[in-house]
């Protein structure tokens, strides 16, 4: 069995990240991260009539990016793997159609990429497929109009508010000798505490992390300490000191290899409040920033956790809380 | 590799679908197939303030029910892969929550039945996983309150129109010596021809079941002959007449031998229009009927060729048409 514990696939012969691609709009692309993403938005509608359409054709040209530079057609392709976070994954749906690659539909909210990630391994590793690319789009004026309120409506954000990123990231992974693989992958369980704020998206998926993190560390017997880094998707400044506060309860302090890649996105100066969030907020920081910097060598192991808030609109019209999930993926280079 | 051709999964050890389990409402048990099903509901509502939170607690109910009968714990399976139709695929994140299973959370509108069953497969045959459940739901006053109208307004269905299935379906799949198995899979690809009615969902989704019949047969060098019945999972009077046509057209005649989900589950007299349709249409009917037929051995080989259309009511008011897509699922005793 290619697992150790309850929750934790151990990959046999674990699969590389042959490539990968990241498309960001114009705030992103103002961040500190600027010079590791691949092509940056001059605006948010990238030549189309809407932001749903934008959005889809952001996803389009991060996979389109991510095969050109390993000269590989789409045919060449066995499935792709993708979501977003709109209405009936419209992105991810329509991307897929112009994109012409069997196609498995994901939701996980802004987990997404960690869930793609992993059954685009399980299905390499499993020998169902040669090469899968996981992709994941989100945009922010899609995810407001659709969340909260139209951003022409110019309504005011709480501070515990994060700032949907706009933009894709895509990952090619297939089997090689030597380079960044994924060999671990923990799979979260659903977790609610009660918060019902919307507003307040980290401190709801804080408590979905910390299981996720305990669930890895019981099933593998590794500590915090084994890893160079260890990334939370979105879960910003609350919810990243909730997890901080959680883990330490838990008996596993996270020390300053901790990080979160919606705090890394963003400058304090750049006004989002919270921070970054958005399936595309781990989707642009893993297949921008933490792969070059493990291709640079500045890391060796790191784990990825996708955070996501699983709520609906009108799951919060009806008086329900806001579940989290949190998936683990552990990337070492060898 | 596990695969022939481009798109076709061969599982190398096929898993077994070792229970399974159906819930549905009112409506769908006053149908020809009530006897195939665990649990008819008196009402659409279970007890439950909206129908929302009914359609949750249908999907936990066949969860449920498909372990009971196997004399499993919530504990003793691995993942849960479900989804639903539902923005954000609430009625699934919010079972996973009280099923509190590792959860990855699908998406292919009324294919995901068959979406879920691939990856559940995947999952046990690449030794991943001992046992996981493959699950979806659907429920029709939740689908016209989010696509169409809500059903308090008695806006007139044209008779092109299918009506959404309320209910669940569960699958148990895990490993065994002898008994019904999952022994290929043809995962679709997004296909559109252009249709934007959508109260002709059967008539955008047969191109796509005509692609992936067609492509499952290249790949496998099967003919529709080699099955006892092949089965697509909504496609309803329009969209069944079409894939005939088109299947024809390509070479590939089917005969008597072609069934749809959406033509057994309701009789005409329910005034249902075209048929049946929803993640549950294929769902209880593959987990109701067509698993006891194979099971009382009226079937030895069958293919549940899971159809769903991938639009938003966003897409639709922004001009696009109806991408389609199916995955097909062999189905065999020995």
């Amino acid at each position: 069995m290619r697992r150790v514990g309850k929750q934790t696939i151990v990959f046999q012969d674990p699969p590389l990240i042959l490539n990968h691609a990241s498309v960001v709009g114009p705030k992103e692309g103002e961040g500190p991260l600027q010079k590791t993403f691949d092509l940056i938005l001059d605006d948010t509608l990238f030549g189309e009539k809407s932001w749903e359409k934008a959005e889809c054709k952001i996803l389009q040209a991060a996979v389109n990016l991510a095969l050109d530079k390993e000269n590989l057609g789409r045919d060449e392709i066995d499935f792709l793997l993708a979501g977003d976070l709109l209405n009936q994954n419209i992105s991810a749906n329509y991307a897929a159609r112009q994109l012409a690659i069997p196609f498995f539909g994901l939701y996980g909210a802004c987990s997404t990429m960690a869930e793609s990630l992993i059954l685009g391994a399980v299905l390499v590793d499993g020998e169902f497929a040669e090469k899968v690319v996981a992709a994941v789009s989100s945009h922010h004026d899609t995810a407001e109009r659709q969340y909260r309120f139209p951003t022409e409506q110019g309504v005011q954000r709480p501070l515990t508010a994060q700032w949907t990123v706009t933009g894709a990231g895509a990952a090619l992974i297939g089997k090689g000798e030597k380079g960044t693989r994924i060999t671990h992958a923990t799979v979260g369980k659903v977790i609610d505490l009660g918060i019902k704020d919307q507003s307040d998206m980290g401190a709801a998926m804080a408590p979905a992390a910390t299981d996720t993190l305990i669930r890895h560390f019981t099933d593998t017997g590794r500590k915090p300490a084994d890893y160079d880094l260890i990334i939370t998707g979105d879960l910003a400044t609350i919810g990243k000191e909730l997890t901080h506060q959680l883990m330490e309860q838990q008996g596993y302090p996270l020390g300053e290899n901790f990080a979160d890649c919606g705090l890394l996105i963003y400058d304090p100066t750049q006004d989002t409040h919270a921070g970054g969030s958005g399936c595309a907020c781990s989707a642009v920081v893993t297949c921008g920033h933490l792969l070059h910097s493990m291709s640079a060598g500045m890391y060796q192991k790191i784990m990825l956790v996708g955070t996501g808030a699983l709520l609906s609109p009108i799951s919060m019209l009806q008086g329900e809380s806001i579940p989290g999930i949190a998936h683990a993926v552990v990337i070492e280079n060898y």
